[in-house]
């Protein structure tokens, strides 16, 4: 292996307590103590060094403490800079301007104003969600099926998931439901559904303020919408006066080989939210794009004190400069996906239940039950690998490895993973 | 003067660009380019250095860049610590909880669970909000006059600044309103008055889950309630059934003197809602601190990605040790917070409508319009402090200095409000 | 007496069956049926007759079976009027609007458009709120303590009780609650307390469409608000432009002395809602008056099968033109009221908890809890008096008899209700 | 013709005045003044004589004036019945209840609780969806589109209707929609869409209290729901957990054959809704059926100052036991209603674009845009004949004769439309 770890005995610290609230999940499933990480691995206070195909959710898709990032974050720290800026000028915030409008919108021909919202891919939302409403005048907004975008009061209505909705203990207003592509099978076409539904006067849908849609659905189980739809999604909005909002903050950042999820499909979103991933090195940032002729807040109207992550501008251009420049990520990223692709196109094989899912590196493996998807995860987290599930009963092994994990670690993850969806097939069967 | 920059010629960055959205609000009055802060200083890209007595709108407490809080952050960086742990142990996690437990609450004799939200302030009142909605099974929830709490749907809902409010762009519900120590004036006791209107059962003032409170209002111009009301309303509270939240996300972490601002009234609230100052050095961070028979979370039902932003941790466990050890920060807030009252309580007698208000170093001077409040801030920019306003007119000059300000700097910042101030009354008197 | 019954002896109808609902209330208290009725008195099938103090909650302020409101009814019935005309034009609805116009409108200068809603006087409620949102494009309305305005969805958000509001099982939305004259006492000017929370930029309190108003709460406890508050609460709403829509329904009709219980308050509402006593005979009617200017109504925008109840129409009429053609029956309401206000006054005196309110004939004692009131309401009706309780714990025993009680006939039932109270305030004390 | 008018003087009225609200609608395509009516027949006031195909949109299904009826409402009010009787216990409620129970319960073996709402429509649909939500704890409505429920702001979030709807000035909230029978033609089974909807944990629609139904929908342009979908949706229902509710309004008393529209489906609503023609003579009267398990109501808890319209139940009894005693005048719809449809079924023929909708005798004729029936809908009045649209673009020329037009006049009627479809029909070809 070539991981270098500068250590694993980091300073002494005391035991854990027993005092963290019930709403702690993750760490339920993988019962350790995490000290450090590096690239695609992180290592326990046991000294066990974990694969991470969970990737802090796809908000670490350049891995752990990229060396790069580290040493241009140290240098940040090392003359003073300023840490947190509110929404004041910094050096720091206009590198990042800078830098992203000459790396990523440019290069692709787009124009959007550059919105730092609260450095959470949910305020993000919230933000859009207020824009949208305030641009159009409307107040309805159609979420899709299956869709995640946060657990604040506004995200939450438009996410679809029943066990986080019903935390609001308050009803969830002014967000319409849409079927996401495939959501009734292939012979139905949800889009055309949607047109259907708003065109007629009387059907009780409400003209909406705007389309909120991830292009793959990550926590909904590696829903990867198809180009048409896309294209047929962003066409019914554009005619019935809605606006489209791409929530890229899973699916963004290079997840599914392209910067933005949908660069592929050939439409402009009218408003895009980013977060996640953005910082590279996982620290809290978020952004909103919206084009020009939509940039109608008044000073302040959204704000937070933390919009300005001065460390996480300074690390996120770094990245763009780093991993952006060119084409080799999206090159590295087809070439894995490919792999990981094949590998869950194998396992997929083994029974007529199970289903590859996803796209790029976004990918997962649908083994029909909630239970086996857990038990695989299990197995994996035993043998080294951290894996996670997603969908709607968590039967999808959702595979969201670092876009630059070693083909070699990846091959090892994967090795990991086949063995115990092998396993779990075996004992179920 | 006793500030050492480290540097003042940052890595060059490119110009800024002009693509920031409209949204942007605090850059259109400090109109120059910071670059790097230590203290209570801020250094711009021509080089002139500032006193900064807005810290981040009390995200800043300790100073820009504490050396001691740097140096924890980059021996974490050193040995690749992990930087986004979403909710997986972390050692981080495990050494702020134990710090916290240790430092904060055994020696107030307090017995709180720990719950990360997502690292902002809003996030942290969204969780809190739907908590009591969860643990009471009422919808409704009391915030207070002048009251903020973030603009996220949830938390705007029980923020009172109309111009944020707006931004909504829907009906914000499930919020009632009372009205804050002093609203009506010293003869008239607003804990009765809402004690009263919760009482008679056709007021049409549904039971509420909780009360949601600021002890000091910071965005609502420095309103600081007595002793005495805070405890009347803990105990309306209490009668009808409603826990209360202490929103302390402005007001804690040493604002007015002890760690939490409620220490000295003798109450015990049923939630309490941190973040601002938690981390010291300014990375985002919030913290739900629930008392155990109201933790009824059910695992993951709230989250976000980066509830578990481990740099946070660390800086903030390092926080406590050096500045929450011993009595010492709170004295000195009590000796600054005087010298900081001496020079407004003068600069009141100028003419009768001015005032001074708040608690600790959490003051501020209301000069009876926004106008003058913004001519002043205006004038003290260009004689080189960074000061801010609030209050509903934006009438109250904010005095939002370093807890650990030197006392020379914390002079001279007062000094060079003292002459807008003087100068501003002359020229429009 | 002089009541001539025309039949105790109706056609042979079936005996009562079980399987009406839970929710009926008031067959409860007076458990008896009644057949007949005339003027101030019912009969029940047992032959034993009541003087009625209930009215049909004021729905009966001219008695039952007014003869020549029977004849007119009868006479339109023998030419087979129109029944229900929705709102096509109709000879009885051109006849209402006509006198409505002549008799109501023009001797008091005023200049109203009328609209016919639901039959119902939520219904009318439902659409004056809908109506001023649509003016003012603002969703919030300023309902009172203690005010009562129906249990449909919107106008519910509006009514007070706790009972009726937690029988809607969703959060009331879109309604802010302000503080009825005198809630705080005689000290506290509570229309002052609303201009100030209305006049502060970050209070919270949105600036509403309109004011929902009732100048005698009858449901709330009889409570009459004064002259001057009531021109204060008018000078409020316009200041922050919002509308004032006084809700007539209960204390209009004569019940106050004059049609409309504000002519002696020297305000014009912008809006106006009517029902009950509105037909005269109690046949479901409600009117929704609108200052021409207000009138932003799209054809059919607000609509109902029964808003052209025509057989109400002709009564209405009827009503108007035998009630409200000189001064007689105001003259008669001022000098019964002064009657029961002296006999109320007496009984006040029994004990030092007791208070009387109201204005007009529509007035009440409060006894000072509910299960007193409660027990002299049955003891009236053992007694042969139908009368009911209201206010927020039902402490008020509610005088309605109707306007047009022979003064023999009041002494009568006043009678009953003195031995009632006195003989309960003895039990009692 | 067999129609006697008992006269077309009526009594000396004043003209019409100018003054009621833009509201008004109906009157403004039927620009004549109406008097008197009888049977199908309504007399205007310049003696001109109409043929009724509106009958008061299905509220007198049993035409105008029914001779039987007028008799039992003089004998009533002969002997001074009582008129209005809040829920006290009345000989004329109690013997509604005991027909109802008798003659419309007892022989279909239904077993329901009775709920007198207020006397509309749209309160009956507000207590049915307030009892569910308290039923079930859960907060969403399954509404469906093209459904009309009410303008009230409960029902009218049911309601499908955009007109309505933006009527609201506020968004309307805890409704779900769903798509009714061949909302996306034949070959989507829209059952099995709400199932899949339903079913799938993340898929955002909330687990509903109920699905609330017509099972024809006249304003939504008679589209008529088949037996098998009726099923299927109340086998969704009970699957999810949700209450079924009919809401019978416009489709029940008769007007599709027999008493109750779903009779020949099969299926036992929870709960059902009734209005319109309840009361036989166009008297204001609702009905909320419950099964007795559903029948939680606290006393008082919905409520009402018409919900005891005594006139209306007299007569509402009387229509019972005379068009419910036996099967005549559901045979007579049958027979009617073929009439009617083979008239439509050749009219369909002169173009493709057109279309025959709906059952028994609520029928109507699609003639593919909102002018063109508009124009026949003139051309009919013109020629004698009140026949009004409906469809969510007014498509539909919508036939509504009382169920007991004579075969001749009914004849007459369909001829006179025939002649304006046709003349319009090569108008516009």
């Amino acid at each position: 292996m070539n991981v270098q770890l500068v250590s694993t005995q980091p300073p002494k610290m005391p035991n854990p307590t027993k005092i963290e609230s019930e709403v702690r999940s993750y760490c339920r499933n993988f019962t350790t103590t995490f000290v450090s990480a590096l690239g695609s691995h992180m290592v326990a206070s046991n000294g066990r060094k974990y694969i991470d195909f969970l990737a802090g959710c796809s908000a670490l898709n350049y891995g752990h403490n990229d060396p790069d990032l580290v040493d241009c974050l140290k240098e940040y720290i090392g003359f003073n800079g300023v840490t947190l800026g509110l929404d004041l000028h910094t050096q720091a915030k206009e590198g990042f301007i800078e830098t992203f409008a000459h790396k990523i919108l440019r290069p692709r021909s787009l124009s959007y104003r550059l919105q730092f919202a609260g450095p959470t891919g949910t305020n993000a939302v919230e933000a859009a969600m207020k824009l949208v409403r305030k641009v159009t005048g409307r107040s309805q907004i159609v979420a899709f099926t299956g869709g995640f975008h946060g657990v604040s009061l506004g995200s939450l209505a438009a996410t679809g998931n029943s066990h986080h909705r019903a935390g609001a203990h308050v009803p969830l207003t002014n967000v319409m439901r849409a079927h996401f592509d495939g959501f009734f099978g292939v012979h139905i076409d949800t889009a055309d559904l949607l047109d259907r539904s708003l065109s007629d006067p009387s059907s009780g849908f409400d003209k909406p303020a705007a389309f909120l849609l991830e292009t793959v659905q990550g926590e909904g189980g590696l829903n990867a919408a198809s180009k048409d739809w896309v294209r047929s999604i962003a066409e019914v909005a554009r005619k019935h006066g809605a606006l489209l909002i791409v929530d890229d903050i899973q699916a963004g950042c290079g997840r599914t080989g392209s910067f933005f999820s949908f660069e592929e499909f050939g439409i402009e979103p009218d408003i895009i939210t980013l977060s996640k991933s953005l910082s590279g090195i996982g620290l809290p940032m978020s952004l909103v794009l919206m084009k020009p002729e939509y940039d109608q807040w008044l000073p302040g109207e959204h704000n937070g004190t933390f919009r300005g992550n001065c460390m996480a501008f300074v690390t996120a251009a770094e990245t763009i400069r780093k991993f952006w420049s060119n084409g080799n990520l999206t090159a590295d990223v087809k070439r894995r996906g490919q792999l990981v692709y094949q590998t869950l196109w194998s396992l997929a094989r083994l029974t007529p239940e199970y289903r590859v899912k996803g796209r790029g590196m976004f990918l997962g493996l649908d083994v029909g039950t909630g239970e086996r998807a857990s038990a695989i995860s299990k197995r994996c987290f035993e043998n080294g690998l951290i894996i996670e599930t997603s969908g709607s009963y968590g039967e999808v092994v959702k595979v969201l490895a670092p876009l630059t994990t070693p083909d070699e670690v990846l091959s090892q993850g994967l090795a990991i993973l086949s063995d115990a969806v092998e396993a779990e097939t075996r004992r179920l069967s």
